[in-house]
């Protein structure tokens, strides 16, 4: 298994694989063939970024047995999705202010696929092979907005202000997904704590039918939606979502 | 007025303005302060590329009167949006292929704001300072899709096929879009055609309720809703958007 992060250090971006407290700085495309250059840099002396850049967040909706049972809701018989602005899109460790406008904010802590080759109209097995890693997302959400139309849901609006898509700190490469678990902690407490096993439609699958008639790219993120215990974020909290395998991504929200 | 565009000439990306059949070629930044090189090249010697790559796409529903009117739909209160994702995008002259399971595809010719400055919770004034231009797009629909799932509504997926967001072939600056037509023409025959000035929410206003909490960036796209005349799009047809002052979207569709 490899840990791939990216970061600023002394005013320039970076990546590399991190080893416990350790990075091995990388050069190259992180999805092309990036070659060691030998440099090590101490994790304490960098900033951590975003691990990729999407042109695209796809997140699901109503992915998850449990939530579909607690909710009642009809699984559904393709993903469904919308897709969240790169505007939204924030690092872990970054503090994310809340518009009095958006109201009571909820956190959905998810698993993130992330791509690693550009494909469409992929099998399952294309599919799995065109799955770069996995990290960990935070898909923030003004309820308020998004039902404040009854003809229009606003899933967008209320999932897509400024710094409502954190992900990271990492993409984990080389783990089977069907072992991970998503436990969300908002200051320390544990939230949610489901397994990834319980999805609809698991990655291989999800990327599969996503790819049909649509174009996936090298850095592309899908946050596999989430399951049972969401729930509101207070003032100043922090939030983790934490996958064991992948790391914690963390973001105080003001 | 200027009408901007961008082309590809000898493999090589370029952008400049366009003055009847012949380009001035611009370097630098679009968005900034290009300079003209003072070549100049035929129109008829390149390839149209899009205009500008945008880091976002948002998409309008249910933003004209007559609309509204006809389909008796409640006037939204504030923008209603979706967002479309990059890959999607295609420029005028793009061939599109429709996936067989699309099913039967609209056309929806649209005014498209393009935005030239990064703004944030901007007041009417400055959003209006902001826009740096405007284009022609057509928001590309598989009703089947959009409808497919009773509890969902799957605007992304319906909307995001590849190439279901063309735009283009130009960026005009300094036009009052108040005074534009939005015409749609399937074969040569005209099936949009409405003005500009009955939109619910108009540019500048529309611009800065988008941006409350939501930061907007240089050479994002704002499709601003279509009106009356929705039709399907027949096989092997070509769909023109075309709103004088600004130029004709071109676009066939197998």
């Amino acid at each position: 298994m490899t840990l791939w992060i990216r970061y600023t250090h002394d005013g320039r971006e970076g990546f590399g694989q991190l080893d416990g407290e350790r990075i091995a700085v990388f050069e190259g495309d992180l999805f092309g063939a990036p070659t060691a250059t030998g440099e090590t840099l101490p994790l304490a002396e960098v900033a951590v970024a975003m691990p990729c850049r999407p042109s695209k967040l796809i997140a699901l909706w109503n992915n998850f047995h449990a939530m579909a049972e607690k909710q009642e809701l009809t699984l559904p018989e393709a993903p469904l999705f919308f897709v969240k602005p790169a505007s939204s899109y924030a690092a872990s460790g970054a503090v994310i202010p809340i518009p009095e406008a958006a109201g009571r904010v909820v956190y959905e802590g998810e698993l993130g696929i992330v791509i690693g080759k550009r494909i469409r109209d992929a099998d399952e097995a294309t599919a799995a092979d065109a799955i770069f890693g996995y990290t960990c997302t935070n898909d923030v959400t003004a309820p308020s907005i998004l039902k404040a139309d009854a003809s229009f849901a606003q899933w967008v609006r209320a999932k897509g202000l400024d710094g409502f898509s954190p992900f990271g700190p990492v993409i984990a490469t080389g783990l089977d997904p069907a072992t991970l678990t998503v436990r969300t902690l908002v200051n320390g407490r544990e939230r949610q704590n489901y397994p990834v096993s319980d999805m609809v439609f698991p990655p291989a699958r999800l990327v599969s039918l996503l790819s049909q008639g649509m174009t996936l790219e090298p850095g592309d993120l899908i946050a596999c939606g989430t399951s049972n215990g969401v729930g509101p974020i207070p003032k100043g909290a922090t939030v983790d979502v934490v996958i064991d395998g992948i790391g914690a991504l963390s973001n105080r929200f003001e």
